[in-house]
């Protein structure tokens, strides 16, 4: 243990900081130049490191850890590389707001210009991924810089704050803690707009409010249904949310449809948009010949607020403008019946509706075969949804383990097209080492079916060289033997009743257990 | 099939613009936005496509393909997070200095405004890892991006360049096919180079000639062993290298040490370091109170020929002008015996020596536990020697996957740390797919090591948090379980006995096996 007159480094300084700051929780790949920082863990108590075997691991995790604990995790990665491997996962992060501090090392300030084998431009990888990017080039700089970073990471909507530890800042002499830096509170919109919004939705015609973000919460979502019921506005969030609380006994929020074609007819008639926290809609990808937009071409898009500002709070003003009554809360529906017969998106649907473990968190990285889970999940009992914003697949089992670890008690259901559970496979090992009460559901259509249907959207036909590159049959992933082999026990169900039974048993044992469901 | 009158879309012309400067073979892990390009491979025969599930696969096999082909196989990847997965082996090839045509499909020209999931800044993440990168705005510009892209990739010494295709530019007609262009020399160095450096040499002077990338090819590396015949230079090549021709008659070149304390022991003493396309030494990483070069503080650098020089030209040059008389190939040696008794580096080098198959392809991702393999099979039957040149580790297993494809007929060893495995086993998947005869032996010490190591060089102390970080037991991986769920056929050795029986068997059957090695 460090005491008060030992010269403290900079790697030390940093961790004190970090949990000065309350992040207690570090996911972490180190290398070489992360020793003096795995070596102060030793020194200072309180901070709990969860290894990755691979940085998109790493954070992935630590996105999934900040969507649950609502504040962040520290990542530790090693060098450009080790940064770049996790780029993916955070730009995932970054496109739901997730609190990220994002800590790599990097060789000694005085060995860079040497060019060896690892350098490289490490600012550069992370600042498109970041909201705030800065180099620690001294061990007296450390602690000053992560409690800027965490103020940058924590400042509304969140983001990823990206801090390069130079290897001599870490084990150099000279480390100051330094304190908490006060939160900057979400600036609340003007009451103009929250007037002309109001003038908007009276005014008749039909409208939407698009939410997104801290809109979601249920008070806010609370308010946003009363302002529905007194104006006839409909609500709409986007195809994929950071974090939906939902479930028996608490207001819906339908999302938009992913396909173009059918947000465009979803939107048809909409005369005013009214965007809170959300941007204005636009298709996943473009398509020849077709819109970006699936607006109709002649509707207004309005601002109640934008993802940094006070969502919870324009909405309660909006209501309050609009002298929108209190709603009482949803009645609460009997449980589903378990699905059965074919094995249908709609039938595995049923089956979650009926035993989703209350106040489990769901991680959707479902892909295709998904797309009845969220409609069909409506009355399972109350638990958040976590979606994959960003695109970047591979992001539902490093998000499972990070919730996990964000919520003790919880259960974690991760429900995962297989294609892109490849991305990442190695998010089992972590849960089995933290025996973390994860269920992980592995949806085996063995290909890229979003792609066989994406390869028809654009116009294009494909042959057997074009369909060889969208199936991943041949072989056949065994994923009961790739969880094994790290360590996830695991079993196989190719019906709904042995699904079912699996599903049930997993559910209430401690530790995490995979299921493959061959779809 | 196209036929001359139809018109050609972008992505058409770009396939064909890659067979005309013979680039037939695409590593590809695609998305909606390179649906043209998938279907345009089945409208022009001759385009080999490997599909891999994750996009260091895809980056590492192509360089392990250019390494063995001497030219450049195409990746394909799908917008910035895709390029982001693949960062990490681009940065490997990058320091191997392989050609590498690395495409990346981002979305259409006019979508990028609207700023959805996918968009990020994919020029700014690849620049750091490319000679080249353009984005080609519109489909008649394709082709002939294409061919720039060949030309740059292909010039000495060789580097990635990254094309980045928009979807319009793919789906659009007006594709133009391109002409190869032309080779682009390596220049010659200057005359009056070989003679200041053939006199320091003459001095008698203890000098040494630090040789890398095409120097390291036995014509050149002949030549190098006439001068130091000639002169009593030492010959020593860099820790990591690109490829390594090497085995019985061949002549031997010695690696630099790792670590800096034994890479400075082994230069004491010299005088003059001549440069023969390599980087004046320095250590790979920094450590404190130690001097980043490993070199006598009063020895003199000099440079025979940058990377990008004409290296074999310049050695046979200087060996003229010294006129050094030519050398008769190294005798050969008797074929070693297997190793027997304890599990150690010494024992499977000696195993690996007997049994080596004629013109294998050695890939050595072999860390810590392989100290002795490399000198261990200096009189193994003739293969190359492939490293991982960048640093960022997970790179084995792709690349033998790419240099397995770039040699079909000779059999590709994988000599594999098990840390570094588990960045990107997916590629086992791949080699499985195309049945190429790959045997990969997984060295599972269980920990990574070498941190360990280095947690001690750093003069950190760890206790149990710490040591919990560099230890990948607690769960133990299972090999032959992960290999046999990407359809891998696997078995597990701990005895010497076991190994040699599993290695020999292994290489004469087709197709991959894995054998993990407890060691």
């Amino acid at each position: 243990m460090s005491n008060s007159t030992a010269p403290m480094n900079g790697a030390e300084s940093l961790v004190r900081t970090l949990l000065e700051s309350g992040v207690d929780t570090c996911f972490a790949n180190p290398g070489t130049s992360e020793m003096h920082f795995v070596a102060a863990l030793d020194r200072v108590p309180g901070m709990r490191c969860v290894l990755g075997l691979f940085e998109g691991v790493v954070t992935g995790a630590a996105d999934g850890y900040a969507r649950i604990a609502d504040r962040p995790a520290a990542t530790l990665l090693h060098c450009g590389p080790g940064l770049a491997n996790g780029l993916a996962n955070l730009h995932n992060a970054r496109r739901a707001n997730s609190p990220v501090i994002n800590i790599i090392g990097d060789h000694a300030t005085w060995h860079r210009q040497y060019d060896t084998p690892l350098t490289t431009d490490v600012e550069g990888w992370a600042r498109p991924v970041s909201v705030w990017t800065r180099t620690a080039t001294e061990a007296g700089a450390v602690g000053a810089a992560a409690a800027a970073a965490i103020q940058a990471a924590c400042a509304a909507p969140g983001g990823v704050a990206s801090l390069v530890l130079p290897s001599d800042a870490s084990w150099n002499t000279g480390g100051q803690v330094a304190a908490a830096l006060p939160a900057i509170p979400a600036p609340r919109v003007s009451p103009d707009v929250v007037h002309k919004v109001a003038r908007t939705l009276r005014s008749g015609r039909p409208s939407l409010l698009l939410l997104a973000g801290r809109a979601l919460a249920q008070d806010a979502l609370a308010d946003a249904h009363r302002i529905a019921a007194a104006t006839g506005a409909q609500l709409l969030c986007p195809v994929q949310n950071a974090r939906i609380p939902r479930g028996r006994g608490r207001f819906e929020i339908e999302r938009m449809p992913y396909f173009g074609d059918a947000a465009r007819a979803r939107l048809a008639g909409i005369a005013d948009i009214i965007l809170v926290g959300a941007p204005a809609p636009a298709n996943f990808f473009a398509y020849p010949g077709k819109p970006s937009r699936p607006c109709p071409d002649d509707a207004t898009i309005h601002v109640l607020a934008r993802p940094e500002e006070d969502l919870a709070d324009a909405l309660r003003r909006l209501a309050e403008e609009l002298a929108a009554p209190p709603l009482a809360p949803p009645e609460i529906a009997p449980v589903a019946e378990l699905g059965t017969g074919p094995l249908t998106s709609a039938a595995v649907a049923q089956s979650l509706s009926a035993l989703l473990p209350e106040q489990a968190i769901v991680v959707d990285e479902a892909a295709t075969f998904g797309h009845a889970f969220y409609p069909g999940t409506r009355h399972a009992a109350p638990h958040d949804w976590l979606q994959n914003t960003g695109g970047a697949i591979g992001h539902g089992l490093p998000m499972a383990l990070g919730a996990a670890v964000a919520a003790p008690g919880r259960r974690v259901i991760a429900l995962q097209a297989d294609g892109s559970a490849m991305y990442t496979p190695q998010a089992l090992w972590s849960m089995a080492r933290e025996r973390l009460d994860v269920t992980v559901v592995i949806l085996a259509n063995r290909k890229y079916a979003i792609l066989q249907h994406e390869l028809a959207s654009v116009g294009a036909t494909a042959g057997a060289t074009a369909m060889s590159m969208l199936d991943i049959g041949n072989p056949d992933l065994d994923w009961v033997q790739i969880a094994t082999g790290m360590g996830v026990e695991a079993a196989k169900a190719e019906t709904m009743e042995r699904f079912n039974e699996l599903f049930a048993m997993a559910n209430h044992r401690p530790g995490p257990f995979l299921i493959e469901l061959v779809v």
